[in-house]
């Protein structure tokens, strides 16, 4: 961990990140329940959009991320960002001895729950649709899917044309061919911002599912929120947003989505990379059945995942 | 300037730079009629898109960018960036004691060359639009101008939608209204990757300009062809991509431009809001009148410039 890092000393905060700027509708919802607790947000805005990225890079990216969080001492690691959650979840889960939740199971529970005709639909970026990771668990609570990947949405939303005619064409152009979907996942942390958008298109008869929303209730539910600053002081949580990008650039984007609440640290997409690297590293070696660390050999996991005890360290050293 | 950059021995190399990949089919025209220069390209990714972006504060980072490549040793600076050129070439012009070319100049020259019937028009960010930059210099020329910003549309060829059913879509709807040009500046360089699904939208009598090839005919003009590897010995120059985000995401987006031909090499973005900030540090002195480097001191420059003397060292050490 570099030497600059130090001083942000938090009390157990909250790990989350997203691909850029998108994860902060979930940090909103989370702060709304858990006000008093700390956070340390990580928008990687120095290789946005994930969206379009193949899903082993994308995996590699989310390994360095937490990693870096873990050493910032996080209490467990939100990922805000659907495209990693269908990419990287189950391998970090695995790797990873610290909770780590995904936005895609509270997002399929809770449309579960609000379906009364059995046919849910699903958006998201090309990445997350894809991965198929949304349709295979809404099929195996036995729905009925649609789901569309819809690439440009996100640059709508970060272009600040949410109310734009180029978003109602694009929306229509979407949307057209969802059938008789009663339920409409927004899988995708952009999307909440378009929502108003979505429910012109589709009609009051469908019911919009935000996953940020869905996935702060899992989160609080799974932690103590006595943690952090005392509530009955009043006193807020602190949070600390690390850019891999410029951080000017960062809060420009980010206007999109409200005002950033917390200082705004420059960190180096090298940082990151070094800490992918030191997990490729492990990949290579081979390590006992079932215990080596990194993409692809770890079991499955459900989010939240709760492994009982942390991995094994690695059996071997890198080979370089 | 730091120690991890000095391998990069240059023979008197031709810097460029864009906000992200757009700039590589500048490099590429570039590249065709300069075979043995050496070239180093920086890609800001961690920073890109410039086009949404106040133009002040793209101004500040082409600052920077600038200053980095100036201590890289350049002979000149192609600007491959509209929104770039548009924000800050004047001030950068003024400021640098080296050539800058941008990109608007060339393309004006180009489209007042090709019109027949006085009726041109101009396609870019909103950043470029908005900046008038083109229209003023067409207008100068006594041409009547139709503009329009297409804002979605660097998006389009970023997410390699280039021949989709979205590109068409907003093509028709950000063309609409073009009246009766009959000569059209594509104002981004990631428009010419657009070039035949324009081309079917506005059909065969709009001429289209590709910026693109005017500057780096531009720029072709003004140098020594003779410098670099020998043409006698058929070996090409050389090129080195400075990429201010993730060196592996920076690859994958060029993939829809072409093949990225040269050396990757990452560089943190913190090193350039360092340059910048020594602009902004010498901003804030008073020099004798006209002799104040930076941001709206200098007197504006056309392209290419070529100020007969360097500028005179700032004349106050910074106030911190």
């Amino acid at each position: 961990m570099s030497g600059t890092l130090l001083p942000y000393t938090l009390n157990r905060p909250i790990g989350i990140f997203d691909s850029g700027v998108g994860g902060l509708t979930v940090l909103k919802e989370l702060r709304r329940k858990l006000p008093h607790r700390d956070f340390v947000y990580l928008g990687d805005t120095a290789r946005v959009p994930y969206g379009r990225k193949p899903a082993a890079m994308v995996a590699e990216f989310a390994y360095g991320i937490t990693e870096f969080l873990r050493g910032m001492g996080v209490e467990g690691v939100v990922i805000a960002c659907n495209t990693a959650s269908a990419s990287a979840l189950p391998e970090l889960a695995g790797h990873f001895s610290i909770p780590i939740w995904g936005v895609i199971e509270p997002g399929v529970e809770a449309a579960a729950k609000l379906t009364r005709t059995g046919r849910v639909g699903v958006i998201g970026t090309k990445g997350t649709i894809a991965s198929g990771a949304y349709q295979r668990r809404l099929e195996q609570r036995g729905l009925t899917v649609w789901a569309r990947a819809c690439p440009m949405l996100v640059h709508i939303v970060e272009e600040g044309l949410a109310t734009s005619p180029e978003c109602d064409l694009l929306l229509r152009h979407y949307l057209d061919g969802r059938g008789g979907i009663d339920t409409l996942i927004l899988g995708c942390t952009h999307y909440p911002l378009l929502h108003d958008a979505i429910q012109r298109v589709v009609g009051d008869s469908v019911t919009l599912v935000d996953s940020a929303e869905a996935l702060a209730q899992a989160v609080n539910g799974n932690l103590d929120a006595s943690v952090g600053a005392d509530p009955a002081s009043g006193a807020p949580g602190r949070i600390v947003h690390f850019v891999t990008g410029d951080p000017l650039a960062f809060g420009h984007t980010a206007a999109v989505i409200g005002e950033v609440a917390g200082e705004v640290v420059p960190l180096p997409v090298t940082e990151l990379i070094r800490l992918q690297q030191r997990g490729a590293d492990l990949q290579v070696c081979a390590g006992p059945p079932g215990s080596a660390p990194g993409a692809g050999r770890a079991p499955a996991a459900t989010t939240p995942s709760h492994p009982t005890a942390p991995a094994p360290p690695p059996s071997c050293a890198p080979d370089r």
